[in-house]
């Protein structure tokens, strides 16, 4: 069992889903052996969490195998549990190698910071984001749409990120710092084919689940292109898929995600926060 | 807690993941109102079932919210976890809806059988496929490479399938049956941008985690695209994308697994069927 530091300083109500999935894979991770990686990780987000005391992290060992571990992750707040994790981890193999190729895309000095873009849809959550996630620095390419309708999705988002400063080599850190950011903006591609900004106060938005997987080993003090696009809305849900490469167009790594974007007359909770559904 | 029945005839030595997520999924719907329908299903295979007895499903009230319904579900044999579901149901909700188009592609009925199609890479391959899932029609559509290689995936793979005969109305059996298809024939589309059979004696592979998103209702018994791309491959790994389109070219689901996908000289396991890792 682990317990996970809060943010000294925070605006939010309720704890922001990537710390969790972070915190929850650094906990998972400390009872794996070093030789063996994560390349994969499942969460469902189940209830909002209280950002003024711990969560614990408590990790089931569900299998050592011969080339492959798993671990499932409760995190848990006033006895309940808020957040399951399962998680994979790997030791190092070779075998066919392939990836999607990085879109051609405007480099991160010629964009706009993401903050300055959600301002334009509201100047409170742009303040909100900037306190939060001062630890990130994100540029926003904007989005886009293929010429090529046949085989297009019905659009993607796209942007820039990294830490703000240098992290030491361990692994363990970069992943985790990934998968800290992952949960960020990526539900907002959901609503770009709308013309809706998940910003706005007329959409009530909450992560359901998440998935990463990690194919390659990733620096998340260098910059990392973040494209998103969403295959499909329904039912008050959108899923978002984002592909993560770095700089050199190497692709670290896919997300999943799938989450609630209700329309509501007036958004019941803040910004950036997940709220009971 | 449930207990599923094994197939009475079958030549596996272990037992088919796409029967384990379906039966799990039966399982946990059960312990949920009938108003609220899946719309995802997150799973780990742990370990290779045994076909020769049956299979216990453990199903934990995660929790019931206003709008949305949580299950996990352990599957057991021999005292051991073999499998790990968490699903997600939820009422009917309205709000934004788009989805990708379905791609351009030949009927059904002009395309062969995937039985076919297996026989001319591994004929007895194709022999344990035709005894074993004779519960469906899979019709081969093949392998397709965008002719935009700017945007291109490293390739799809695409096949129709329905189930052989008419089922009746209750749509847990329909998502059921999409869940025991949806494991089969996906993790071949990692192989295909290198040329290579998943039914060859020259691959060990095996689906390690498996996802789906029920975007729409869905109905078994009448055609449906499988649509499968591999945005990646590494590290003996491949992960694979499938979208599920009905007739009319509906989204009805999304699909997402990553496979074991080692190179061997000599394959460990009968074909098709999940082997230590």
């Amino acid at each position: 069992m682990f317990r996970g530091r809060q943010p000294v300083k925070t605006s939010v109500t309720r704890v922001y889903g990537g710390q969790v999935a972070a915190q929850a894979l650094v906990a998972a991770q400390r009872t794996v052996a070093a030789d063996r990686h994560v390349h994969s990780a499942h969460v469902y987000f189940i209830l909002g969490g209280d950002p003024s005391i711990p969560i614990v992290y408590d990790v089931e060992d569900v299998r050592d195998g011969g080339s492959f571990t798993t671990r499932r992750v409760a995190a848990r707040q006033h006895g309940e549990i808020i957040f399951y994790m399962t998680a994979s981890f790997q030791i190092r193999e070779d075998g066919w190698d392939h990836q999607e190729p990085m879109p051609a895309v405007p480099g991160p000095q010629e964009c706009p910071s993401l903050i300055s873009a959600i301002a334009g849809d509201n100047a409170a959550a742009a303040q909100m984001w900037e306190q939060e996630w001062a630890s990130l620095d994100m540029r926003y390419i904007g989005y886009h749409r293929s010429a090529d309708e046949r085989d297009s999705t019905p659009g993607s988002q796209r942007l820039w990120f990294r830490a703000n400063g240098a992290l030491d080599e361990d692994p363990v850190m970069h992943t985790s710092v990934l998968a800290y950011f992952s949960d960020l903006t990526l539900l907002a591609s959901a609503l770009a084919p709308h013309g809706v900004s998940i910003y706005s106060d007329h959409v009530q938005p909450a992560s359901l689940d998440h998935v990463i997987w990690f194919h390659r080993p990733v620096r998340v003090d260098d910059w990392l292109l973040y494209d998103q696009c969403s295959p499909s809305a329904s039912g008050a849900r959108g899923l978002a898929f984002g592909r993560i490469f770095d700089h050199a167009g190497t692709l670290v790594a896919t997300v999943a995600q799938e989450g609630l974007i209700r329309p509501v007359t007036h958004r019941p909770t803040p910004h950036g926060v997940r709220s009971d559904n």
